[in-house]
């Protein structure tokens, strides 16, 4: 009997709609499956009643994400740099210190905490370059760095207590989880993944380079117009059926059968589908071990970016919570001035116990802490919790736990059957990043290609 | 509309079937839903074609589990020490030393060894005291001790190479996963939930001191035909929906509706099932971070048990994998000799990866290098891989990644609605271990009938 469709995608998001149009250029009856009422994944716009278009989801590109700055050119989408013009502040023991915005600027730390620092950010980076990025769990002393968590790392060969403060306030920016909480290994295959620490938490040819006009869920919506490939929305996937032949794939409503599947989930959400026949034992391990993290992203709306006219950039890092980290995430022509924040790790998940007004409280607090009285009265303030997200369950993406490389790595991406793995977890370059998602729905797409022209041959 | 039971419990296995006996002591309709066509979850029995009964599941009881020695009283089980009489084996650096097999018999090493090997038992088993069953997280050290591995506290405090690796095995030997997997927190807890470390190790006055003759799933089967409540086998449940009055539970052929619910399985799998509404953030990135040990449980069977004579134990520990733990499991009568062994950690994972003849192949020399030549030729050999159960996905337990009990830990137990939460993981003594898992149903039990006299009242 002939499938319904040569492939069918599992998600959605970038990954998958990625995966889709590649698999459709290769002459391939492809159909995209998703369970939101949207596409986009983790990009997501939220339109306030004023008009003012804002990023709840994933927002940055920049660095050396080409594939991100070839899908805004294609489809005609213009990049907004960061807004990074002034100083940035560094917030500790209650005060606040201004530093440079640039690139690899000095933060005003004593003279001890700075070397302590530069000889930790110098011996990570000499690390984080030996990893191979397809195959972390293979340098020899992969397993002694897969024992320890980044925390240990910290403990063991930071010795002041800012240098440490700052490297945990890090982890909790780039991971939106605790130091405590990942692998060290994990942590120096994802630096290399995205270049280097510095390239990970810079503005200035960094990963937070610039937003897109009107917002990344764009993208995904261009690619998802641009297909002759069906996306049907509403229709989360709860099982596949695998034989010899293919996959059956069903919906609460519908069953679809293909040749070949590709589900671009995270690796907690693909662990949660129900397999048959079940999954092998160590893909099934896994998809146990790969936690997301732990964020809410919160905006307040301003009449005018008045930090601005302080010489300030809106980007603060912090020592202390509930927001540790902002950004001037204003619209370009100024129309308004809105700050940005997130609560992470373990103050993102004190924050989700809370209700809006105390949340919306203690993020204004943090705001005026940082940027004085005015912040208290915002016209408007938004937020979103990606961990209460039932088809997410957590940002920005999924860390490895201690062990989990070593032990599990092989089976990320090593297809099950007839069923490839996707997603911005499952990237060698810009791993758990958008790039990193448009190039895994790239990988899985070529993976397919290849075994079904075997299959014809 | 009056809801079809009182209780709905989901999972057979000694948690549910306790609950749902104690919830029908209070007069409660109740139905137990099983995935499985058996109870019994991680107790299982297999018959051999020569009649010769085998547990291929959790098998022993031992030191203070009251509530399992009373199970047995109740139904008539009879207790069979484990065979403990001769010497152990200490299997290091390719030879065999022979040790004591009374409780806290010193093993053969060098005095260096031996001293750092007591200073840290004795640390950690100062330490463990410490811990408050019921909220680990609690302790003024408890973000210290779960920022970091097992396998960091062992790098840190023991400085011989065989007093690390034999920290190593015993973590191995308890959890299924190495020392590098899982927080030196969960660690201490897990120690004293089950009283210490040499409780949980040992036979004599120890974890493993008692076999049940004809096996413990008996216990889940005298106790499901002690019900009066059914027990719907071959039942997975895939999804739960609440309302303000209680919780529809719908398997893949039927629904049923009832006031509460218990679920009673590994955090792994209960977060897989649907829940709708969806479960609070907190709830799921729990059970995200709470995976399954792995282990294969392989036995031969011998026409006697031959290494008897020898004046030895059967039970071997060993630096050298991939049977690094065997025991005596023969029949009681000792009409058979039956080696019992399990792959665990690193080991496990990579025996799954074998063909049953390959794991036979090796297991039989692991048990030939500690027993002799006479191991190679079994007539007959049993193995279980309980990483791919599908109902399963992991044994013994679930384990706490680091910084898992300190951000997630009150979510434990923590009822979602009408939803209750059960198992050995959920457990404050003797967690992971059946006596855990009884005593987790008896809580839930407790928690349901107090919320529903409430309501009444």
């Amino acid at each position: 009997m002939k499938p319904d469709y040569d492939v069918i995608v599992v998600g959605a998001g970038l990954a998958g709609l990625t995966a889709a149009r590649q698999l459709e250029r290769s002459n391939l009856r492809v159909l995209v499956i998703e369970a939101r009422d949207r596409v986009g994944g983790r990009n997501e716009e939220v339109t306030l009643g004023n008009d003012l278009t804002l990023e709840v989801g994933g927002q940055w590109i920049g660095a050396n994400q080409e594939k991100m700055f070839a899908l805004c050119r294609e489809f005609d989408l213009k990049l907004i740099p960061t807004y990074n013009e002034g100083d940035n502040l560094l917030y500790i023991n209650g005060k606040c210190k201004r530093m440079g915005s640039q690139r690899g600027a000095i933060p005003k730390l004593n003279p001890f905490v700075l070397l302590d620092l530069y000889r930790s950010i110098k011996k990570i980076d000499k690390l984080s370059a030996q990893i191979d990025l397809t195959n972390p769990w293979q340098h020899p002393r992969a397993r002694e760095w897969d024992g320890h968590t980044l925390e240990s790392w910290i403990r063991q060969n930071i010795s002041t207590h800012q240098a440490r403060e700052y490297f945990r306030v890090v982890a909790e920016a780039v991971f939106a989880t605790e130091a405590s909480d990942f692998s060290f290994l994990h942590f120096l295959f994802y630096l290399k993944s995205g270049q280097d620490l510095e390239t990970l938490i810079s503005v200035e040819k960094g990963a937070q380079e610039y937003r897109v006009a009107g917002g990344t869920q764009q993208i995904s919506r261009c690619l998802a117009g641009s297909l002759q490939t069906p996306v049907l929305l509403d229709s989360p996937v709860t099982a596949l059926h695998q034989t010899d032949e293919g996959v059956t794939v069903q919906t609460a409503a519908q069953t679809f059968t293909a040749r070949k599947v590709v589900v671009s989930l995270p690796p907690t959400l693909a662990g949660r589908l129900h397999y048959d026949p079940p999954l092998p034992a160590l893909r099934d391990q896994l998809t146990q071990r790969v936690p997301a993290g732990s964020v809410i992203k919160v905006m307040a709306i301003y009449k005018e970016p008045f930090w601005r006219q302080a010489g300030l950039t809106g980007q603060a890092a912090s020592f202390e919570g509930p927001v540790k980290i902002t950004f001037d995430n204003s619209p370009e022509d100024s129309s308004y001035g809105v700050l940005l924040g997130f609560l992470e790790g373990a103050d993102g998940r004190q924050a989700a116990e809370w209700t809006v007004d105390q949340r919306q409280q203690q993020v204004l607090a943090c705001f005026a802490r940082y940027f004085g009285k005015e912040a208290l009265s915002p016209l408007d303030y938004l937020e979103k919790d990606w961990m209460a997200e039932p088809y997410t369950r957590g940002c920005y993406g999924g860390h490895f736990s201690p062990g989990v490389w070593t032990a599990y790595g092989p089976y990320l991406r090593q297809p099950c059957g007839h069923i490839h793995w996707a997603g911005a977890e499952t990237a060698d370059i810009w791993n758990g990043y958008m790039e990193g998602a448009v190039r895994s729905g790239e990988r899985a797409a070529g993976e397919i290609s290849i075994s079904l022209k075997q299959t014809k041959a």
